[in-house]
């Protein structure tokens, strides 16, 4: 049974939005491995199977685990390796191919390869600016150690570089997009013309969904890693990776209260629904979601000068700059597109389509009583 | 089985914050009803019983229901109620004490109270400058034309006046704290001091952390309604509700890699897992989390400038300020005090004891494979 608030998917929206990634990949030649933690659902992995996509992405061995027992045998886990991943790794391996990935030379030395089972697929994990995890794209030289490192080991297999530019993320317009991604482009490809002549196979594994999106210059990479396009969300729409149009998940909420005299509504909806993540609108205030009309079915184009300006753990405020169009009832429902669909989807643990069936993920939560 | 990261909690901590709260309300003689939605478990509402605490309040029906079938007969759905609620109100209605909150006149006016089936309590919520949702303190009028309502219905039974000082959140200092919470302290007073002619028998039921836990004065209140003080966290040592002994959950996670150079390590462990609250500290830089030494079983004091610095869907980066003092290493487990535990406990579904046994929630995930 649905309860309030709940986590609205447009189907079409999402298939759409897989289909145009899936036709640039095609365009460019390019693999594409998109992440699924955005959505961590078999249901939708189904749909990207459906316009042919074999292999995919997750940020956790047990993530693997789930889409692995989905059918998924082609599975990269784009997070550091660690010594408490092992039993996990050797069951996986056993069945299926199953790429780890490595940030530094202290991470791999950390990892007892001794212990692996079978042959696993390996990426070294390069930091092109994101300062996160990952070797200094220039640093040849931890690079040469940890592929030495590599090579000495009978269970691992070197299958290349893999970079995540993720201050794309911090980006204020598609044009910084470019520049970020451009200056990735350009290492990348140093990095793997000085590889390819010792490894002919290497792929060079790239992808953040602003890039994916905004850019139509890959040069030098191999496989594209996207997640977050899947649904999209504000913070890409203020970004420029996408329309309103393209956002695939909505939030709806019943409004509990107004207070017209100042211009707000209380909804039930809050930091556990929507997590925590805002966006600085262009008069400085934060909004952690922007207000749309919900026909009972699908959600509308977000109210112009509505959002929602604070959310404690439940409670959300959403607030109307031009009171004169306040004209929210007790008792309606509304749609909040959320800052961040990722975090949204995670929080909730499942979603419902318009027709009101139910989408399981990995992370549904029990609900007890 | 334990993944990590996962929630620690130290359960003598945690016996023991409650412990205080019982005999502060004791001392005072006030009824403690403690918000139980920052813990959401029926094993930890076992030691508020063992303590003699039999009434508490939730922020869902759902929850309601949880904890009803765990033998909690007398609960206040401390939320504004909707009509999205009836049905489940008169489930509960049925078989416990079950008391509903309005905000506003046109909340109530929203609400078919015709639809109720048995005698429901129900509190009116009063803003004392919150500014979320309730009656302003000081619109009279609109309390009595609620009040009138309640009367005219054979179901609704008029409890009292609920609030929720919620702005102590934001205060900076145990005396802002003070000043909040006496200001409204006088205005509460003069309500019931009204009010109270005519319903000898009404409650005035009021608690945010902050105030129950620095204020010794609580004069006109007859109960009290913290529920964060069970856990506490980095918000509320900042305020000054507690000490850093006193938090009683922290996150365990692996640390993945380390980058002495910059006096960074990244962890496993991010807004999934700790949700994405943060903290200013005093040279102007956000935390996400305290980090501490972990012996295997208990949590030790914080490392003095290490903090969290930010977080990603599930990867954290620590950083040490004075880089000299940079000792972490790859591999090793590291505790991180949360800055908002209820977020904590609620992204995290589940806690585990030393002992390695686990606490339940009604927000459990289902591990899907």
């Amino acid at each position: 049974m649905k309860n309030y608030p709940y986590l609205l998917l447009d189907k079409t929206r999402c298939t759409e939005n897989i289909e145009r990634m899936v036709l640039k990949a095609k365009k460019h030649n390019l693999e594409l491995r998109p992440h699924f933690k955005t959505h961590q659902s078999k249901e939708i992995g189904e749909w990207y199977k459906g316009f042919g996509v074999n292999a995919c992405t997750v940020s956790s061995f047990q993530m693997a685990k789930y889409f692995a027992s989905a059918g998924w045998n082609d599975i990269t886990v784009a997070f550091p390796v660690s010594n408490f991943d092992i039993d996990i790794i050797n069951e996986l391996g056993k069945s299926i191919d199953i790429n780890i990935v490595t940030s530094s030379y202290k991470n791999i030395c950390s990892f007892n390869e001794g212990d692996l089972q079978s042959k696993i697929g390996i990426f070294i994990e390069l930091d092109c600016g994101h300062n996160r995890s990952g070797v200094n794209i220039d640093n040849t030289r931890e690079i040469a150690l940890i592929v030495n490192l590599i090579e000495q080991n009978k269970h691992l297999v070197f299958k290349g570089f893999i970079t995540h530019a993720g201050y794309t993320y911090r980006a204020k317009s598609a044009k910084e997009v470019e520049i970020i991604h451009r200056k990735a482009l350009k290492s990348l490809s140093q990095v793997k013309a000085f590889w390819k002549e010792s490894y002919p196979d290497i792929t060079i594994s790239y992808g953040d969904t602003p890039s994916c999106s905004i850019s139509d210059d890959f040069w030098g990479i191999d496989e594209l890693r996207p997640g977050n396009f899947v649904f999209y969300d504000l913070t890409q729409t203020s970004i420029g990776s996408c329309s309103l149009d393209n956002i695939a998940v909505a939030l709806i909420c019943p409004i509990l209260d107004i207070y017209p005299e100042r211009g707000e509504a209380i909804i039930r909806g809050g930091a556990i629904h929507l997590s925590k993540d805002s966006l600085l609108l262009p008069d400085g205030s934060k909004s952690f979601g922007s207000v749309c009309n919900f026909s009972g079915e699908t959600c509308g184009n977000p109210i112009d000068g509505m959002y929602l300006k604070s959310i404690s753990q439940e409670h959300g405020v959403i607030t109307c700059k031009k009171s004169e169009d306040f004209n929210l009832k007790v008792g309606q429902l509304i749609a909040i597109l959320p800052v961040h669909s990722c975090l949204t989807l995670d929080s909730m643990g499942e979603l419902f389509l318009s027709d009101g069936s139910k989408i399981s993920t990995m992370r549904e939560r029990i609900i007890k009583t």
